[in-house]
């Protein structure tokens, strides 16, 4: 059976980097591992390590991304939640067996070799999750 | 320095525990170690591990507490995320000397023996902060 086996990372939707990283690395102390641009996503990301889960600041580089309008409609907030799967395929295969909504129905293959999908919010209650399985 | 050790939990707000639970629980397959009533908090909550984690079901059981109002106005999702700290007094006064308003000025005592305090999300660019300290 697939298994959930941590958080990976929380996305945290922000339309200032600098003064969000006042709050998270200058006020809280958290490390600032790296930022790197996702021109896929259309965006800039700064990964804060916490214990072994991630904070992921994520500011949009362009207006008229997905993750734009979502941050001109809700504000800055947290964006989705990230959870390491062991099995990608078989978990999404479980989760239309289950008639979960995916947004993305076979894993995509991101940075670093990892496969990822997202999961619908309709179908997990007002949530973004996302599911990572990385490379063994 | 006072240090965030992990993420703790990330509560997410329901209006529904059951219906919720088919889609963490029965889909997703974590694991739902037990439910609590939070009296305190107007809530019953369904604490579900993941990893290092935990993953917290919270669905208000009166109409007028802060987080029914919250469900009412925004509709089911993530509420806040919870960092463990190694020393909750030391990061308050930490917080308080970068000008971060903090909901809790001191430490509350929760169950287990627990310390808590919320971040005002205003300081923390639009994202609920708890943080903990587990008893030693």
């Amino acid at each position: 059976m697939p298994t959930i086996k941590r958080i990976d990372h929380i996305a945290i939707l922000v339309d200032d980097l600098d003064g969000t990283l006042d709050f998270w690395r200058d006020a809280l102390g958290l490390p600032l591992a790296h930022t790197e641009e996702n021109p896929a996503e259309q965006a800039k990301i700064a990964f804060l390590p916490a214990g072994d889960s991630e904070i992921e600041l994520v500011k949009p580089t362009t207006d008229d991304s997905g993750l734009a309008r979502y941050l001109e409609k809700r504000g800055p907030g947290m964006h989705h939640i990230c959870l390491e799967v062991d099995d990608l395929e078989g978990m999404l295969a479980q989760l239309k067996e289950k008639g979960i909504q995916l947004i993305n129905e076979e894993p995509r293959l991101g940075s670093g070799g990892k496969k990822y999908a997202f999961i619908h919010p309709k179908s997990a209650h007002g949530v973004m999750v996302e599911l990572y399985e990385l490379p063994g």
